[in-house]
């Protein structure tokens, strides 16, 4: 059930709850955060939004909870299954109210339960696609969310969160286009990363696909060079974590919802997202959990 | 399963999706925010925080997902079954793997899931009790959360979301300044809603709990003048929404959490929550889709 954390990745942690910056929720993996958190957090979103206003992309934000049927579509289950969290709701009476009640002292309240048609949101670009749906105008489309995301993987170290927040700019239209998308945000957002004073490395990643055939869709993906990621020190210098990703997707998200580009042809898409939490512990780890003494260059870019 | 909606409500929901303001998610109950929508809810957001920022709340937000050993000590499966969502997630293999892959084809893949240790939040003051356990400081504690919150009633009324944000006000001290504090925002948010040009009624109300002793609880709760809620028109005139409501709540949140107040004696607390996508559809009701063209006042509150 998830990584285990280095004691580097658990004495950050400590560092961060101690001084109020996050707080333990009862969970592994899941956070509150404090007042210098929210601050950080707030300043890092609009950094983000700020720095793609130009494109003018469509503006949406999405719920935590998504369509089953949608991400059944998106093959993510195929891909993910261990990441996913599904959504069961109690629809008895009186009579399985009070069974749930017994059972629930005991915490086995799980047998009085069935599945919604609703999971949590694994990322933040997914309702995306099957709004879209049909033939693209010239030029694609360009849009702009913000998502409360989740994935089952609980862990000790802060950077490795259950619940959290991406922010990604994602572009739908032709193969090359997509590309093109791609490879301009791998060098836009390490640009921003070096605004803010935190040294990334970018290198080809792949996503962590599930069980035998996920460990060939992962090595196919590395060798496509369809995923980057930029590297930060948060947690450990060994292990550093990934902040930022860029990826093309390919039609895996486009052929599923019957999304066409303008005058027929094939629909791909591409995305950069930003970890906003792990951004904001990127700052802290690099500049100190006292946002008042962050260098100035990096309180000015967050306007702080 | 969820109330069924009128036809005015019906209405006003397809008024919203034709204009982009917001969008169907192929769930009922659950949608996207488009851009005029995501540009009134964080002015309406911001616009709460500036209302209680003079009294200088301890700022904190939670995730989305919430310890299902808080949401059971908290009592809401007691009093709202129907109302929660239980996170259940994949802990096999390949093998089962495949299976699951098999039953989510025919949208019936539960069988693979067990229950995780998380719920998806009922509402945003819930994180705080556990977090504060222990005896309070002369004069309590005020807190300023935002949480994304759920609840388990699909719907066809737009003003009736699964999932939605609640902006809250939380104090936590004596019954005393508990019952003060109510009172007073059940003014001040009167106050609010009006800057904004939206007419409210505050009344008192209670909550929807659930079966055959809920409707003793729910009649007590009423009549001991618990809970007041603003009513607007949003998307029926004949069936107002409730936008804000001003709740105090006994020990109900504070004893199972071992709080208490400064010297020892018993803690109570209350909470203003304002729930934020049903101000800005109430705006949206009010003053029509374009927020152009809203009253300069209402324009001038919300940094419009």
């Amino acid at each position: 059930m998830g990584p285990v954390a280095s004691e580097g990745q658990l004495a950050f942690g400590d560092s961060l709850v101690a001084a109020g910056v996050l707080t333990r929720s009862g969970v592994k993996g899941v956070y509150g955060m404090g007042t210098a958190f929210v601050a950080a957090f707030e300043s890092v979103d609009r950094f983000v939004t700020e720095s793609g206003r130009g494109d003018q992309p469509e503006v949406y934000r999405f719920p935590a909870v998504f369509s089953l049927e949608y991400l059944i579509r998106s093959e993510f289950l195929r891909s993910f299954p261990n990441l996913a969290g599904s959504i069961h709701g109690f629809d008895g009476g009186d009579a399985e109210h009070a069974a749930l009640l017994r059972d629930a002292d005991g915490l086995d309240w799980a047998a009085q339960l069935t599945a919604t048609d609703l999971v949590l949101l694994p990322a933040a670009c997914y309702p995306i696609y099957p709004m879209v749906s049909g033939e693209l105008p010239e030029g694609g489309r360009l849009f702009d969310v913000l998502g409360t995301c989740f994935r089952h993987e609980p862990s000790d170290d802060p950077a490795r969160m259950q619940a959290f927040h991406q922010h990604e700019f994602v572009h739908i239209g032709t193969p090359e286009s997509s590309l093109a998308f791609r490879d301009d945000w791998i060098g836009r957002s390490q640009r921003m990363m070096a605004d803010l004073g935190l040294e990334v490395v970018a290198d080809a990643a792949n996503d962590p696909f599930f069980g035998r055939a996920g460990s060939m869709l992962a090595a196919s993906q590395r060798e496509r060079a369809l995923k980057f990621e930029l590297l930060a020190t948060v947690s450990s210098e060994e292990q550093p974590t990934a902040i930022v990703s860029c990826n093309y997707h390919l039609d895996h998200l486009t052929a599923p919802f019957g999304i066409s580009a303008s005058g027929g042809g094939t629909a791909h898409s591409a995305c950069v997202g930003f970890g906003i939490e792990r951004i904001v512990l990127a700052l802290f780890a690099e500049h100190g959990l006292e946002p008042d003494h962050w260098p100035n260059e990096t309180r000015k870019r967050l306007w702080l």
